[in-house]
């Protein structure tokens, strides 16, 4: 019989780096968690009048850090995620000054003033399935599909680091990818003993790429299955769904994030599939997809996917994805429903 | 009555830039153009033992320019590809010396030597819809859909510049995206009198971001529905399906590739649906997607774009790729089998 | 006894390509060429109310292509710049819209509006060998050394391109660094037959990296010692001046213009002194300087030196450089005034 | 009279990280802190035959960190540099396996196996104020100038973070510019009650850009006057000599550390001289400085800077840099010797 560890944080439990506090609870591998996490603006912002920047102290706050008992550097966490699901029936977006991809930033410093401050309120019905955009300029409402997924899911850094929940990294982090949905399963590498995972962000959805800096932004709850492979580490996040396998890297510009993630996604290929190095390159080059997590945060991230159906056969890390699906009550994946990947 | 007019070049007649050539025939806009592409090789590299480096002198050709009758700057072009299929049972791909993401290269230059220059033949099967790979240091077989493209499409550039075809920028050129299938219909600003449009470059197939920097090169038989809109300018390449808009970038770094198509896609979005300009960046961030096409040309392209669906009742361009896929034969749209997007 | 030719170029002569015209003059290896430039705006911005974007057609025109005779593929242009003097006894510069570092341009393409057009005029005491600068928002007066320089010299491209005169790259262009002062010897490999190069683009002062997009621009006298190296190919542009060798890369993002530059210094050192690959690499670590020529064009540029006094005893093009500064008349090498580092 | 701190670290004692450490000791403001740091190889790499990836465990051990009593967040942290002297007359460098600027690395990922791992070994003679180098695949014996900077000066990060000593940052950190040099001072903003400052990561000289990843490393005794100014930021690290005010930006791409140090050089000279913004722009176009400090960390750097008699009788944060270097018992500035530029 599976165990269940449940636990729902305190506002003042709430954390804003990787690295750097003690475990809120602890985990045995093989074990549920169900849990919940607030939105990036700690739920302060809940009226298109809450401006972040006037009512946020601190943003992306984080669930956890869980201790994972007998993970050790070295190690892969593995974190099938059951379910997630929104905690509202809204969610809150906004374009935040000197932030997102089409703005000067404090790193793309640039001479001109911010642009405009602005908050949107998003209905979210689950029932439905869909997420209501209201424009704030004109009466036009746009209904899209409702996509929930995780921004951020990582473990404590590697060196003594803490490093801020806003950063994605090889720890994994503010990753920022819809591919963090109900359904995935995430490998991280372990850094710490007890790896201290913790997860957040949720997204009601989120457009590839984030262009504006925030996604449709709201608390979730969430339901993952949490294991361990010993022995085997984990260079940068990876994520396995039924039909895929995905490698993610984190940097600037964004074509070493894309570097990252396709040198990942072929050394991966070579070893499950026993295709030399330059022949998986090739398969990569021809079968292998990518996009944009985010192109906002202080290191931007891309993966690179390939269908299992082109790597016929392979089964990463020993199959650990069916199992944990099996324990986590055989959640249907839930696709991208306007993506089909 | 449509007309239609019928090019096959000589191998003496395929052209190595935009620009800087007199036109090869002349196409009223509303007419269908049939004609050919030859590979990136120029159909030079036939077997594994054909390295592209000792048998090629030039690459990329393409077949044309073609003078559109009465396209003037500040006019754009519309191509609608009816029919994009390969000339050949094979293909061929390589690695190039520094050449492609992971690898350095002539810019990004670096002390390593070149990576191994290496040969594949891709067998493709038209009636069964699939190419496949055969393994060089192994008996690996791998299958994939067979995704026929053309990733050199362009006008002749402003300024009167002539560019290398391996070049992508705001004529278009050598985008390497795979959204350029049959069904889709391509927009280019048009920079000098009779638009001086030329193809090329088929792919059977192509990973996003083309890792290696060669797709499944092959021959092409296409057929090409043209028209002008007057006195409307595209400023960069953009292309309409059945389902989506698309707006793409071309620069370096990728950020840049990212932020120019996302920008074109708010602004348009904005133009097409009446949306206030940052309530059109916060659709685009909730509901655009985003993947890059080459990562390995001398500038790198992405696409943004968005559904129609989301876009309720928007009719881009006064409707004209609804009407030429009318004139075009109402040719199916051929959609990613493997990607859905 | 040198010969000399002499040519003043006609407005309707000025070029803004590099390839795509045929040649004004021929010269002979060995001689002098007596010209002037025009500055980038064509002469149209007198006055501080004259805005660029109103009063300007084209920017940045170029004095020639002058053909050299025997030069031919894989040889190497020696541009020795025997006198860079202003033709005037003003200098303009400006803010232009969507251009310069600091602001969003069309391809870091960002949703603010442009910053302000502003046009400055510089005076030009060229016997006290100062510029000043007079500010337009208050009385400030700065003054500054006089340093002429060409930003634009280059040869036509490879491939049968044609290039705009803003852009920078292998075959030089809008190379917009300082180094290009008189005293300065400038090598480009020869791409194709008579080089077909050009210059232009003189500046009074220019900070390096030229942050805002525009220099202090005036036409200028320019005094040119022309050589030939026969058989030698030259990848990327270089300098030589009595004190130091210098490689110049010219790429986005601006790491590969660094990488550009100091793979070429590392690989020129080794065949300069003999040093194993990875010695001079150590060499241009610890003794290697670099700067930016520009942030802000099409390509951006840095160049990597050397000084001579390190490797002792190197002649690179078996001493043309003095060999060119004979022929001069022995000008006194120029160094940057406050260029203190 | 000026009170001095002595202090010199055990091992155990050396640091990994800014942040997440007690401090070492407390310091007065107006007070000289006299202390010494370790090589960047923690002193493991003693012969050519001590391969780093072999002997080393952790990279860039720094001094501290030191408390500076009535620092607050808000204020700015003066450390005025009285002496750097080499505590060996050795240093090493190296290169090392997929680190410096003309290698794939971890984040500029290639599929290329790793360059030679290859140590060298300099002499360094204080006395004649020179570093030899010892090519290791020929009899080569190079001279250089003996320049003795700090690669590495930053305070506690801001948000709770704590950082690899590898990384510079908005904090300072491993800037590696050849400007903080004896009689320097260097500004940084404080983000924790105290500052917590640390020092390391001495080089005996180091070319700009550090391209090969690793400067002549050595050990060095340093004296430091420390000083505060109350309720004055400093959004980036700041340095100021007897001639220039110089700006230090870090990030990635390298245009981004460029734009970082420029706007900051800008604004902070707008706000000097009450020049307006963009006149103040203008000054830094055609008089700004700029060179690459390291393009081979996990952010690079760039610094602006701008020459004191440009901008007249200008005095920043109230004239301390001249105050301290009378406390500091008015060490003459070193400037850098072959710097010609």
């Amino acid at each position: 019989m599976t165990s269940t560890v449940t636990y729902q944080p305190r506002e003042d439990e709430l954390r804003y780096t990787f690295g750097g506090h003690p475990a809120v609870a602890e985990i045995k591998p093989g074990s549920l968690l169900v849990t919940s996490t607030e939105d990036c603006f700690g739920g302060a912002v809940r009226t298109v009048d809450d401006l972040p920047s006037k009512v946020c102290q601190a943003f992306n706050p984080v669930t956890g850090p869980f201790h994972v008992l007998g993970a050790e550097p070295g190690d892969t966490l593995v974190l099938h995620f059951a379910a997630i699901t929104p905690a509202r029936d809204w969610g809150m977006s906004a374009t935040f000054p000197h932030f997102g991809a089409l703005t000067g930033t404090h790193t793309t410093a640039m001479l001109h003033p911010p642009l405009e401050e602005r908050v949107w309120c998003y209905s979210i019905d689950a029932a439905a399935e869909i997420v209501t955009f209201h424009a704030r300029r004109s009466d036009h409402a746009i209904v899209m599909p409702l996509e929930p997924m995780l921004g951020t899911v990582g473990v404590a850094p590697a060196g003594g680091e803490a490093r801020s929940t806003i950063v994605p990294d090889a720890h994994g982090g503010n990753l920022d990818t819809p591919e963090i949905r109900s359904g995935a399963t995430v490998y991280l590498g372990v850094n710490v003993p007890g790896a201290l995972f913790a997860i957040g962000d949720g997204h009601a959805r989120q457009g590839q790429g984030e262009v504006c800096g925030v996604a449709v932004e709201t608390a979730m709850n969430v339901t993952v299955a949490v294991d361990l492979i010993k022995g085997v580490a984990t260079p940068w996040p990876r994520i396995e769904t039924d039909h895929r396998i995905i490698s993610i890297g984190a940097a600037r510009p964004l074509e070493d994030a894309y570097r990252i993630s396709q040198h990942d996604l072929v050394t991966w290929t070579a070893q499950l599939t026993g295709l030399e190095l330059l022949d998986a390159y090739q398969v990569a080059s021809q079968a292998g997809r990518s996009a944009p997590g985010n192109v906002c945060d202080p290191l931007y991230t891309m993966h690179a996917a390939v269908n299992k159906t082109i790597l016929a056969g392979v089964h990463p890390y020993d199959g650990v994805h069916q199992r944990l699906r099996r324990i986590a009550g055989a959640p249907r994946e839930q696709r991208g429903k306007d993506h089909g990947n």
